[in-house]
């Protein structure tokens, strides 16, 4: 047993905080500015703050035996992840935001050599930015087999029809492409009929209907989108794997892309924690601060429990990812997935009762922060469907 | 011990859930519709279900022991209030909205006969809104002996100063009227610093900030406004009940606002509830109805104990005000602004997570509806200082 | 709606209250240790209090519309049920003990003109006691219709056999009457395959094996038995009703039964809760009394909320039963199932923890009647069982 | 980070797991059944698995860097701690049993040559136990400056009175020595009134009153024993370390006691939740295993997350006590006195409920263990002492 992070880590960790310290702290506000001036624009502190990561060579850490990338294994990218979760727009400065993550691995993975050379160079340099259109309004998605657009093989091209939803950063002015799963044959078995497709934005047929709203946010400039398809026709030669192969590509997507979510809601919590403690030391009622009532003691030691115990948690799946992979890392991986959420809702609830009506409003990042991670209780499969999984390997166990 | 409902409760109810059946439901999403069109205008919905509810004689249903209302008691306004409170913009419909019955009673128990006269009628006939300007952001408001604005005699005069936000109602087109807290006399004893004084929206030196987001919610059109006061200026006889009477008035509106604000929450958790069960029961995932996993189940059934027990003990609160006074039923009052807040965010919290991503969204209340329950486990106090106090009445009843 | 009780119980209320004043509470002391000199014996003091109890006419309260009790209503009984439940021996020295009650209402209603003859004065005099012997160690006995034990008519007899466990009350000297539940008829349909029938404890054939403990306590000298029917032999007369009518009766005594466990409940919630305020008033730690810390309050106010909150829902079901019939109540019957024994553990709990180490000790009673109230989250069907039910009848509300 | 366990640890785990496969697991039964035949006796299965134990070099696994034991770190002990913990009486079983551990650890360091020669040689070797006096029934004794019995220096002896209680082990036979912790300078300094002596368990004076219980439990032949001590005269030479340093001894063996403590509970816990799992597979109600329950997987998932993160979070405390040393660990080490308690409750409390009556009798080890998890909310601490501290060591790091 060893909990010392590696030096390649403890020297990015390092680095990377003081890059906090020194770029992204101080620029929050201005970036909730920007925002609010231009809601679904690209706020120029961004792409000033991504010019600086880039020349601190914080950039692109998210790359596992990569030569674009760190080279970093999950254990050890994880701690970074957490930082850059402290602040919700941060992990796009240092070219490590969901989706383009996932989005890059996918392709580098399982893309040819002609869609590595059209799509990476832009991805990994942050020049675009990307999405991946799963989710559908008429069915239960975590089940990825009820996914019902269709993919339809057209001479040369492919047909894209469907209606997809919460399809997150397709607001973003500089989202160029779409990875997009559908049916190309409902007649197949059961894991055979999906597939995933390459879709330029600007193909025709592509309709974004609205934002939808998170609590009343709408997480502009990112957004989460209603979208429509009709009849979008892109080259065949855009197909990812091959026909059918598309429920193998989500299921080994998902490792990663939890874990991440998991660290950066980790350092999310640690923020609101900050924020309450700051708060209650400060604040005075009925006679002394609140931060020496026992009742706020006991709540900012149970967030501290937590959220310990949820990295810890997190650490471990990724090390388990790291050394037998993430098919029998799956037990640990969906635990996460229910622990941090559900932890992370908790200790920001208690920041903001903490701050009374302050909490809940637009001057602190409290209830927005709530919002995301309280979404992250269903978003890539609502707690009830990890939690079944989870039970079924353990009772596995015995076998009578 | 009784368990029904007085026939005139009995009555009124069936009446008013036929106007809601007939009127209100079926016009939810043309609200919604016409508040998104014109976010800080007035929705003509509104006036015409006003209208028909004037006409149906389903108006002032608040008012106890008054020749304008309905004449009923706590415990019998309070099932009709729990109707109200399935729909967030009903109670304004049947003008039973608060902060305005909170406002038309203080007026009327502790006004002058010239203040009754100047803004009774309209407030009663519901062409005018109202609105209480008490909280302020740099103290903890919940103790009122904080408040700080001041309100300076001059001459004939009250001359205005302070900043107050969280002023729910001020964004309202027709709000008219402000009864403003401060400190007349910053010298005198703890409990009679403080003055209420009525203070007319065109008054000069008002300023409209901004509207506070509850989450991201701006309740528009409605709000909760940052206000700023700067050298408003009044006549004198505007003060209500003498100087340094505010915190005797602001505890005495204090019990019948809670009641009515506890029922409101319970019409609308069985609302969530309601919404819970048609989606469990419909929602198909991994093979069958949600609806039929035990662990929904167990979700459903602890909803009901839950709502069951807190309108319970909130007509006990209200039966006791009507029975034995407000003061002896604080401990219940306090009692029920802790459960009926916590109550509901459980049920709706439940209630999202049976909607998945949708039940964060735009398209269902559930949301905006947990947004508004959560504000009120700090609105009128938080709930440790409601916990706190009755603690301590527990605490006193054993004299060592 | 009237929350106040009837003059019939506040008058028994007062007298039961001065009663327990002057005899019960002083004569707890020493009825521990009479049952710690002879532990399966019968503790003298008890005999001693039947006969003040019967003088003072506090004596078969429970019997509703009887010559034989105090013709009380549910909702009448259930504050009286209550205030016995403050001290677990009392309700037996009032007669109106468990499962006593429920199995003379059984014999009075269902049974023959003989049957009542041969026990119900000794019943009512309290000069026996009687169980109940249902549960069965090899089935999930909360479905009735799992119920394995025989009764085979052979001539003018019935032959028992089978094996009972958790049957109350057979360690009372006495104990002189068995209400047995078996099967005569394993072909019928399900319903209609168990019977119950009148067995002597003087029966040969009747074994006794042990005391099932309920965490630490055997609960003598009451206990919960397990017992071997081999070859019982009683007059084909015993029977009760006639065969296969056993699950038809079983139905019949749940809901008196339930409102009775769960008002008892609420007085020793209520007791805990006054030990706890006590001990927390006296109690220094670190500098100062722990009442006075706020994680106390809070405890303490939770404490007094879920307790009122669960004596107004029982009171309720009471209430149903009262005035539409244990049918038409039976989800709030399953309700009060669930809310009361978990509301329950969380108070004492909470009171264990405020008297650290003795309270989980021999000095208090709050360990023991937590075992009694963690017990009754099982005994008569667990709460999976009761909120599956509950769940269901709400969704039934909800025709598509 | 390094998640594996040390070569020596999976060494010594797995001989471990096979000495409890053979030896421990088949004899609970006889061990039981030894205990109930003779109470306070010794039971005979232990000595002969003792011997056992020590041929296979199983022995003082705990004692770090000695020449005498295993020479295993906090970190490298713990999972086989966690092992032993799956059955109570087997630590005793490796002499690796509180509070003998602490005791020979406080001898070890704090003892005089000629006390470890007088005591260490049996206390290593097993042929005798020992027990550790300090609570006391009238002070709040998680603040160890309350402690209030007297030594007081008396020619070339100390004299010893006052009361003390669960001082547990006092009821093994083989109990033959006492650390006993009481004031010898109530006019000191705060933390320099306490000192320790050595008292042999037969010195004159010393009355065992009677065994507390927990929850019913008398954890006979152990037991926590209720004692007074009255004119105990021991030689002036029986001081451990010297006057006035008792609070010091005290302080400095709580670290590794509660890590010990706490790995215990999460064998125990793993042990509770195997039974479940075993339970839901073969148990059916209502027409299928309530294994396939989703109520129940959710349990068994959350149970799984639980006992992970509090093995986790115990682990770190370990390896922080080795890295850093007690004193900057103790945030972690208050952390884990209030994690795995309260985790090990609630895995304990679901595996009763799936076993329904069952789970709080006699048949399986449930309850038992359960009364032993809830005791250690307050041994050594209660939770909420620990949670304040670990609060105000958080608030701390901000510097206003």
């Amino acid at each position: 047993m060893d909990f010392e992070y590696s030096d390649k880590t403890k020297s990015l960790l390092e680095r990377l905080n003081a890059f906090m310290d020194e770029h992204v702290y101080p620029n929050e506000r201005r970036y909730h500015q920007e925002v609010e001036a231009d809601r679904w624009g690209h706020p120029p502190v961004l792409e000033e703050l991504k010019a600086k990561a880039k020349a601190a060579k914080l950039w692109n850490l998210f790359l596992p035996d990569s030569s674009h990338g760190a080279g970093l294994t999950n254990t050890e990218y994880a701690p970074l992840c957490e930082v850059m979760g402290r602040v919700h727009f941060s992990s796009q400065i240092f070219n490590c935001s969901a989706p383009d993550t996932g989005n890059i691995e996918t392709i580098e993975r399982y893309g040819t050599e002609a869609q590595k050379a059209r799509w990476l160079p832009a991805m990994l340099d942050g020049s675009i930015r990307s999405a991946f259109a799963m989710t559908e309004p008429d069915v239960a998605s975590s089940d990825a087999t009820n996914i019902q657009s269709s993919i339809v093989r057209d001479g040369d091209d492919y047909v894209i029809n469907g209606r997809k939803w919460w399809i997150s950063g397709v607001g973003d002015r500089h989202c160029e492409l779409l990875i997009f799963m559908g049916k190309t044959d409902p007649g197949a078995a059961k894991h055979q009929q999906q597939s995933m497709i390459l879709v330029p934005m600007d193909t025709p047929g592509i309709k974004v209907l609205r934002p939808m709203t998170v609590f009343g946010y709408d997480d502009a400039p990112h957004g989460h989108m209603d979208m429509l398809f009709e009849n979008v026709r892109v080259p065949a030669s855009n197909i990812l794997l091959g026909e059918g192969r598309g429920f193998e590509i989500a299921q080994g997507r998902l490792g990663p892309g939890r874990i991440h979510h998991c660290m950066r809601l980790i350092g999310l919590a640690e923020r609101c924690l900050e924020l309450m403690c700051r708060r209650v030391k400060s604040r005075v009622a009925f006679g002394r601060p609140i931060g020496e009532q026992s009742v706020t003691l006991e709540r900012i030691a149970e967030s501290r429990i937590l959220i310990d115990q949820a990295r810890l948690l997190t650490l471990k799946a990724a090390y388990m990812m790291d050394t037998v992979g993430n098919k029998a890392a799956r037990a640990e991986i969906g635990m996460i997935k229910v622990a941090a959420p559900n932890m992370a809702c908790k200790v920001i609830d208690w920041a903001i009762q903490a701050h009374g009506a302050a909490g809940v409003s637009q001057d602190f990042v409290l209830a927005n922060y709530y919002a995301h991670a309280r979404k992250l209780r269903f978003a890539d499969g609502p707690d009830e469907v990890h939690r079944n999984q989870i039970g079924r390997i353990e009772l596995a166990k015995y076998v009578d």
